[in-house]
């Protein structure tokens, strides 16, 4: 008989390690136990199942050959031993053996291990409100919820959602109401952006405008106070700081935690946060416990801190990699980025890396680069603009992250997956200059979005350039007495400029065009500072080179342009 | 005065260098010249702009501002003085000009210059056939050819094209008659594969198998000997050394050299192959003189050797940083990796670094591995399947090159993105493990189609995994007798192997499916060597570890699966 392995958790980095053990070393006695009766299943394909674009919860646990990932599938299929319904209560580490019960029978058993894998994954985070235990409150964290949200719905008995928290599993089931059964959704949450901490203000801006004009209602630094109900059991809404906002059902999305008592009960380190604490081998405190998955944490290879990375992605590399050492293969896991890709309607937005108030909070002395490239050669006929933000560190010249959005497609995802290996490895901005991006005027343009906002970066960096964030801009277009001298130059072309004159006035927004600028820069006042407009950042770079040059550098360009104000939350542009 | 800066040459590498300069250094005095008309153009655009996606010539010649970039452009915009059909006969280095003479009128003229920029680009090799000089036979280096080939196609004078050469040119160009045009078009290629040096022939076959199905005819190892005229003048096919094929246009697109007669003429240093010699900051051996773009070799950051990277997307880098090193800044550029990326069709195909015949060639122990993923979450329902090849070195673990070819979009795009810049690295077989690839299900599967690579790769190297490959599989089915002890061991569902069992007989096709092998597998031939045979490889692999533990290791797996035979030019699957 060969070693004796035993897997708690049987969602992601779990069947990942067992099956792995399992190849590595045929003769390994494989046992993994989960609490729950559904296993192995692709937990962040809920809201797809919930929308109907994935029409039985059984394809979120089967293989891509379509057989159902249960206790008899591990058992024929891969060897492994399953035992579901069943939990693990304490971990006796002198004598090696778990305690499990069976959750319905109440059966226990004491199990043998030689190594041991916790894979015990996260928890949804419950705000304490006032009314959560009224019926029609979900969370999103297990199959058999996702079941019942979607029974309800189909059987039309959901009129109005309204989702707690604004994160990725909150916006994409809120789009899962909205896009395919047309139910009204509200999204409510607590920071003043949507996918906090994933992608600084800009970028979720951009997707709570689209998210709006896809008829989602979405409530940004709004706080959900208590789950209302209709005096009856049944949920009737939510109170939160400014309103009241009806719904017969409400999801609890505002996050999730690691799951670690037992971890913790047995005497493991754990983290302050609540994480499990592993070596690079994926090894606890105890060296023949590992742990994977999201009740761990992981080394940010940017800040180099530990961070909680809760990610399906992740959660199978160290599934993997715990089974190797489990079985004298010594790989390493290193850490990672925290790369992220989300769908929301007809965009995506993607992220790797620190966001500014990430890279801040680290330490670093952080800026960005906002820029917005068209996608593919700007002649070919599906081009379409993106917007880039690029995270990067003024002393070091380190890229620290790099986060888009634009049209839905793979389009993020490449450049996404383009600057997560160099951002891995270090890469400052140089680097990214020169990054080799696959180029095809279908697929690209021959400057690549990510050589350009690392161009734009080294710019700034090297303080070629000068720009004013969005942040500052809108507060004046808000307030203009902020700024009395400031005076808009539009360096686009008459056709664009020309409304915005026609409304702020030439006072205020003067046009002249790109190319007329070496021979008119004279016309330019020199008692303003000058904000230099363009579409994209581009021009209006150029012209402020140009400008310096020539004693007229009380200017300042406005980062990404034109293209990114049209697609943010902003009530003052004049009518095209 | 400011420096006096020349560049010669106006397309890719020579504008951005100019207008680096003016930027960089605004007194810089730069004068552009290019022996063409129409300069600045993309010209990665001309099979778009033949096939109609792009309407007018102009637009590949204009800004994504739609600004025409012509010489008044550069003048007005950029502060760069440009002259076109101006073509530099000579170099006076100790004198430090140029010679210019206008290509019509005659006129001479000398400029000095403190820094000059060769970006004289690439021109098309045209190998030495009889009637080359018939009406209607076309090389496709320049807007000119491209105008005049779509006029003739708008007037209906083409009815039928020949296309020597199955390099991304050539391709690109048949698709743009087939496609929106309707005309027939066939592709006449010496290698034995299409893409030859860019993709192996894994990879092209199921691209060759696209292309047919999509209307075009493909001939391969086979080689153009004549062009056939009408006896008027006018061209009326291509003879090559197995057939005479009809066509009244012919193109011809074998691959470019380095436009290096003037560099050579002014005794800089030049390779062997034609191509400028740069260092890392596109200094020639004059230290006074850059060069950049197709006319130049770089170093690949794979094989350390020097190589020709024709690629609009390089030459814009390599403008930049010449550019940069003219006016002082210390940027410099390393080589690359030759990314790229092609549309055919409904396809796309892509690849960076090495195929495995370019490693062996380069001294390394290459292997590849071959795998068959679902392209997102295998539940999401626009999934769809993708072929990927990585080649790596069994000694040195390292990953040389990675292709793939899947539905078009970026989803190809989007893992040659996120290859490229470890392959830059030299990362290792496990740092491709645990490559971190962002995951959502609309995106991609929890374990990304790069990692999905390397695991197998990784297996491969460690022996976990042995296996045959394509090649060797077709050779055996066209041929039973050269494998007298073969049989295959099917292990996908009935339903599926069945018709192979029906079609080959139960001595050449068993099916034992794969969640059956571990009670039946007793029932297996012990005399025989089984090829292990799913759709995608992993069930194969997973088998052939249980089987050879159990005593069965005569046995080995097909490589990538059925899913990649069913893509590429079989005659032998049985109908379904």
């Amino acid at each position: 008989m060969g070693k004796k392995v035993v897997v708690v958790g049987a969602v992601a980095a779990g069947p990942k390690c067992a099956v792995r053990v399992k190849r590595l070393d045929p003769d390994a006695e494989v046992v993994m136990i989960d609490q729950d009766s559904l296993i192995s299943y692709g937990g962040c394909g809920i809201p797809y199942y919930v929308s109907g674009d994935v029409p039985d919860e059984k394809e979120l646990r089967s293989t891509n050959f379509h057989m159902l990932r249960d206790e008899y599938f591990f058992e024929k299929a891969k060897g492994v031993t399953t035992l579901t319904s069943t939990r693990v209560k304490t971990i006796d580490r002198p004598n090696k053996t778990v305690t499990a019960e069976h959750v319905s029978s109440g059966e226990v058993q004491e199990i043998g291990y030689d190594k041991l894998l916790l894979a015990t994954g996260s928890e949804p985070i419950v705000p304490p409100l006032p009314g959560l235990d009224l019926d029609g409150v979900f969370t999103v964290n297990n199959l058999h919820k996702a079941i019942e949200i979607k029974d309800r719905i189909a059987k039309g008995q959901v009129g109005k959602a309204v989702i707690v928290g604004g994160g990725a599993i909150g916006i994409e089931m809120a789009e899962a109401f909205k896009d395919l059964w047309g139910i009204d959704a509200t999204i409510v949450e607590m920071k003043s952006h949507l996918l906090p901490s994933l992608v600084d203000w800009e970028m979720a801006d951009i997707l709570a405008r689209h998210l709006r004009d896809n008829g989602l209602e979405v409530f940004l630094a709004e706080t959900a106070q208590e789950i209302l109900g209709d005096g009856e059991g049944r949920v009737r809404g939510v109170k939160t700081d400014k309103r009241e906002i009806n719904g017969d059902m409400v999801i609890i999305a505002v996050g999730v935690r690691p799951r670690s008592s037992l971890a913790q009960e047995a005497g493991l380190h754990v983290s302050r946060g609540g994480a499990i604490v592993v070596n690079e081998r994926m090894q606890t405190s105890d060296p023949e416990i590992y742990a994977a998955g999201d009740c761990v944490e992981i080394t940010h290879l940017v800040s180099g801190q530990k961070f909680f990375a809760p990610l399906g992605s992740l959660a199978n590399k160290q599934g993997r990699v715990a089974g190797d050492n489990i079985c004298g293969v010594p790989s390493v896991f290193k850490g990672g980025v925290g790369s992220f890709i989300m769908k929301g309607f007809d965009m995506s937005i993607g992220s790797a890396g620190l966001t500014l108030e990430g890279a801040r909070e680290a330490g670093f002395e952080a800026d960005i680069s906002l820029t917005s490239p068209i996608d593919r050669a700007h002649f070919y006929p599906t081009q379409a603009v993106t917007c880039f933000l690029m995270v990067f560190d003024r002393r070091s010249r380190r890229v620290l992250g790099f986060q888009g959005i634009g049209p839905m497609g793979d389009g993020i995802l490449a450049r996404i997956n383009g600057a997560a290996p160099l951002l891995c490895e270090g890469g400052v901005i140089e680097d990214f200059n020169n990054i080799e991006m696959a180029y095809s005027p279908p697929f690209s343009a021959a400057i690549d979005s990510i050589n350009a906002a690392a161009y734009v970066a080294e710019n700034l960096c090297d303080e070629r350039m000068r720009k004013i964030d969005m942040g500052k801009f809108f507060a004046y277009m808000d307030n203009p007495a902020l700024e009395p001298d400031w005076v808009m130059l539009d360096v686009r072309h008459p056709k664009q400029a020309d409304p915005f004159v026609e409304k702020f006035g030439p006072d205020r927004w003067l046009s002249l065009p790109y190319d007329e600028v070496r021979n008119r820069y004279e016309e330019l006042p020199r008692d303003k500072t000058m904000v230099i407009i363009c579409n994209a950042g581009s021009r209006s770079y150029e012209v402020q080179r140009f400008l310096d040059h020539h004693g007229y550098s009380n200017n300042t360009v406005l980062a990404g342009g034109i293209n990114v104000v049209k697609r943010m939350n902003v009530d003052w542009l004049p009518p095209t």
